[in-house]
């Protein structure tokens, strides 16, 4: 019966604990931007995974790593005949273009000292459905294909990885990356990718039969309600921009106080004025100042520029845009106050997505059938189910964050809670593909 | 007569326009940090204009450069036969330290994207008044030397080399210092320094017969007031802190602002703040948040830990004190605010130094003579005479700064402003050592 059947959690976790160790902080937490060292020697270690499972490996020019379980599964004879083309077998691409394909996913990239379950839970447990379908010798009715998505967290773009893949990734986001132009172009030349490569893993809409992501819930709420599975009913928009007060550097000994055109007075300003229009006016959505750039910054020098990363969400479409604008004025508002000009840099933005309800219902039977409490909750955090809004069902569950903690050493999921997750992801892909 | 005596203004703008060409920004201004290329360049074009102009040349071991006129002229044969240690000549090295010595200095070191004003038109002037002498044959009853101080900035410790001379520096300023030790360990490196030369460099009081220094005002009062020449009665005490808003890193999207450490509202609080209480409560002082590092700085984790560098001056030791105690409350309210934690590092300080009475009678009996309209005021910038404070006459005059830019490539002096501040430090050496 393929409803007994159930993910392997020791070799889940065997593979889990070896990828955190790749880029490991020693604080538990990992280190792996996209495209750094620690980065890419993840996605080696995963390709080496998947080949040493048996799975097909599959790559594309946006460098999105996958294990496959093609529809028709092929002799090992066949594959080993394959001729690679930048590292993608010809065949198996066409393959993943033309039959429609379930796809399982998230990454393995993470913020800056980020946690160790951001992502890496996704794809390990998505290769572990993979390899438990495979041992069981089940058919399913698409390709399945368990993938990890390039650059999620938005070290360089964001959502790279996915809105490559379908067919949704822009020139122009590739100009103006929120992590600045040079470290783009220096991260694909390190991962051997180039932008014609990114715009070329575009693959047919007809190609993709779903998306579905295991994540961690990155809050409190499952936590404090007790409860094993969160089903998301929406993912958040996001926005982001480049905020650049402008004033003038002058001596800080010299220069009355009257007289100073101090940059760091309109971004903290704004910074603290951001917080409370949204906390007022804004309940259900989020800003962040996530980092100020001070030039020249010196102890000696009146600050003369200062650029703030700004990034705000919200979980409706309406209120997303009416938050844009309060934002923007309010930014206006105290660059002038303090005689400052303002440069306003748009950096890219996601509309908050609705989850296919066919595939929320189809966690919930799940969840109930496996013994697990679970609840609708909308995720704040912007995740790759987004790129393929509009294009094919999308689904995800979340399993509890202890304490809420992420994008942090902190960020912790017991080991139990983990594998129910897996076994959601299982059981739902053979009622979807079985 | 002596009297009449004027220095060379071609000659000194030549060497002038020369020198801003090292680590020239191409927008008027320079970047010569302490023990930057630039830095180490400039040095090396001075010592060879030292050299060529048949001065004698010193160094030692804080990296100080200067040129020499010995109070007993030797013979050119003589200095060609002494044996160097470590580019001092050993001698001449006794010679300064046994005998009294006037020093005119300035620095060649600039903050980051300065102006060409700064420190270069002191040593530049001192530097053509010792030519002048020199040609006219004139004996002093004191050694003179024109010295480029290093680190005057700050870029590393701040009045290091003059403190170095004036055997004021600390084995703690080295350990700690502002700039932080790594670059403090590697720029020493690079100019073939180290802590133990920089400690060697102390002269004893004895041979400090005064010291005068020509200096751009940095302010508008000079301007404002259409006046030549600025005499200086005070020096501003500063301070600098770097000061550690310590939050917790959190997920920009999934983390509720109710739930959120974020570093970044301490600092922007206590920017707003810093700037509050002093233009109410210190109207006499200034206070400047240079510059703020964000930890891990992304756009979408809550800002864990931003550093602030806080530097604050005061003409009066008793307000000094108060502002210092005023400005760590406050520090520590705005962390309390937000449920940060406070770190406080005590990176140096500097008491307010006033000026020598009598040399601020000869620099007005001077500018009387030569014609030049000239006020007293105190220096709000932090000078290398603070060094000597105590241990020697010390003395300065500024030339008007236009709008008051400093610190920025917007610096400028009129050229007749800065002829006219070296003809009186001229005259005035003339009248204390002739």
């Amino acid at each position: 019966m393929t409803k007994d059947l159930r993910i392997n959690p020791d070799r889940m976790l065997g593979a889990f604990n070896q990828l955190a160790l790749i880029g490991a902080t020693g604080d538990g937490g990992v280190n792996r931007p996209t495209f750094s060292e620690a980065h890419l020697a993840a996605r080696q270690w995963f390709r080496e995974q998947i080949e040493a499972s048996g799975l097909e490996f599959h790559t594309d020019g946006a460098g999105n790593h996958s294990a496959v379980i093609p529809v028709v599964a092929r002799e090992r004879s066949d594959r080993s005949n394959l001729r690679h083309d930048n590292g993608i077998a010809s065949s198996q691409k066409t393959l993943l273009a033309t039959t429609p394909t379930l796809l399982l996913g998230s990454h393995l990239d993470s913020v800056p000292s980020g946690g160790r379950f951001d992502g890496a839970l996704g794809v390990m447990a998505a290769f572990e459905v993979l390899r438990t379908i495979k041992d069981a010798g089940i058919k399913l009715k698409f390709n399945l294909e368990a993938i990890d998505f390039t650059d999620e967290e938005g070290t360089l773009v964001g959502l790279l990885g996915s809105a490559a893949l379908a067919g949704r990734l822009s020139r122009q986001a590739l100009q103006s990356p929120r992590g600045g132009r040079p470290a783009l172009v220096e991260g694909m030349k390190r991962a051997g990718l180039s932008e014609e490569s990114m715009l070329s893993a575009a693959r047919p809409k007809d190609s993709l039969a779903g998306y579905l992501e295991l994540h961690i819930e990155q809050g409190k709420r499952l936590e404090r309600a007790k409860i094993d599975v969160g089903i998301v009913s929406a993912i958040v928009g996001i926005a982001s921009y480049r905020l650049s007060f402008i004033g003038r550097a002058d001596h800080a000994g010299s220069t009355t106080m009257e007289d100073r055109l101090d940059a760091s007075l309109g971004a903290s300003a704004f910074t603290l004025a951001a917080r409370e229009v949204v906390m007022k006016d804004f309940p259900n959505c989020v800003v962040n100042a996530g980092k100020m750039e001070f030039e020249p910054g010196a102890f000696n020098i009146v600050p003369a520029r200062v650029d703030l990363a700004l990034e705000f969400r919200s979980p409706d479409e309406e209120e997303f845009k009416r938050l844009d604008s309060v934002l923007m004025e309010r930014a206006k508002e105290e660059a002038e106050r303090f005689g400052l000009e303002l440069g306003i840099e748009f950096l890219g933005r996601h509309s908050p997505s609705l989850m296919d309800t066919k595939v929320q219902h189809t966690f919930a039977d799940v969840c109930n059938d496996l013994g697990l409490s679970h609840m609708s909750l909308a995720s704040g955090a912007g995740h790759d189910g987004q790129s393929f809004d509009g294009l094919c069902p999308v689904g995800m569950i979340f399993v509890p964050s202890a304490d809420g903690a992420s994008h942090s050493p902190r960020e912790f999921t017991a080991w139990p809670d983990c594998v129910n997750g897996a076994n959601v992801l299982l059981q739902t892909v053979l009622r979807l593909a079985g």
